[in-house]
């Protein structure tokens, strides 16, 4: 059986305060559960905090990164994929994560939302901005979970997991 | 010299009667204006209206399809890119439009937006969904242009042709 | 009804002239049969000599990049393909030609080669590689066809494109 | 510190039993030393062979998948990336291999090798086919490693390794 995975997207260098606690804390819960992490691998932002999370708790991760080679990696990826697809590798983010957690929602999260909705996955979604909020849960209602907190969102992944 | 490339995005067999007729005038107009038409290829909603508008106004269309083979495709592409990404192609839509116009706001077609406002590409959003209009437009101002119809879409497109 | 597209891949920088010639002859010779002409896009080598070819020709040219601009294009392709894939795009390049012509077999024309088989298209080899030439002919017998000179080539691709 | 993924790539229905053999050993012998492995993921051929000697030797394991879900995979394969990009994702297979093991040539096989080698990557080659060795030792030559034997590719792995 292959092992669940959760994948936290969000911004790099502009994430918020809260972007990056959130992403912390979904990675160090999700690997208290058993649970792989991935983010986009890079060394920045909520990609870096998601894996940080899931590695100060024990856990396993898998790093999908746009680039050619590996130069430029976060710490804490376990394991790296190279796709050189640049952002064309959103499309393997959001099909590899059994569920897809955003936290925040600048343009690239966006489209790996949006590849996540187009391909019937779930996405909790992790943000401040009640315009995203709205349009989003109206655009898949079934697929689209908005989580005010990290407890929030472990909830709804246990929820999505159990069906 | 390579030719200006208007790419129409929006949904297939979900479009409205507003997407379709938008994306048909937009077709028709950007061939007028001599500009090359690119849509997602297939034979449905906003894909076949774009490309159907753009060839009964003389002009030349460019078909990008997310499958393996030619066999599913619109009867008004002239040319065909056979990509086999499924929606990682929606990268290449955005890449290779000089210009973006969403004719409807459904997943996939909100994938092609996203990508486009990562890669700093200009986008003109036609739908009556307020919060799609609300939101993208605060997520990237100076890329993202709501147009109410067809002409105020094509004062847009000479507009940033024009920069 | 799309347009039959040729595909001439082969090196950059590292094409030989019997290379470009090929390249070049290819390119004017389907251009005057009324095909499209297909290449990697760059201004250089093979992609950049089969476009030439097919445009002092007075055809049409298609050049599918691998980059994320249009900033590193050959001046004689007509309509550009932005994948921003890098090497993936010799997918796209693959599955969009009717016929692959291969002119020289370095390590990024053979994935081409390879990728086209794979999907069950035709080749046209054209190496002085004699190798190449025996492995690949022997690797799917039915799909690749050794080509001498241009002419030769010619006659394969019709005899191929009227199966 | 990622760790190493040794990639093992070869025929699905056409594997020979040779073929298997290897990509088993080599999957064995790889997780012995503490790789990754890394396969194509369908439940077939030298991609199954090569996870199933990684898994019997206690190791971890990595499957790229070419489809969009993951109904159809090995069960060897602990980690499962679902890329959707059909044999594009045959270049993320072999940009994410520290070395790309061949188990064979069939075409499909031949496409990673050739991308691995575009990207500067060794390749340990096994194969009976004579023609095969001798065309692709002379395309790269600095890359390209025949081994005759389990034995043999891991020797040239530790090397190419510690360099």
């Amino acid at each position: 059986m292959p092992r669940t995975i959760i994948g936290i997207m969000g911004p790099g260098d502009k994430a918020t305060e809260d972007d990056l606690r959130n992403a912390y804390e979904i990675g160090k819960l999700s690997a208290q559960a058993g649970y792989i992490v991935l983010t986009g691998g890079r060394p920045s932002g909520v990609m870096d905090a998601g894996l940080r999370g899931a590695k100060e708790a024990g856990g396993q991760t898998l790093g999908i990164l746009p680039f050619k080679t590996k130069d430029d990696t976060s710490p804490f990826a376990d394991i790296i994929v190279v796709t050189g697809l640049n952002s064309a590798r959103n499309f393997v983010n959001a099909l590899t994560s059994d569920v897809v957690v955003a936290c925040g929602v600048e343009a690239g999260t966006l489209s790996e939302i949006a590849l996540a909705l187009k391909e019937n996955k779930p996405v909790v979604l992790m943000t401040q901005n009640r315009k995203a909020q709205e349009f989003l849960a109206e655009l898949k209602p079934s697929l689209v979970h908005v989580a005010r907190n990290a407890d929030d969102a472990m909830a709804a992944i246990r929820k999505i997991l159990s069906q």
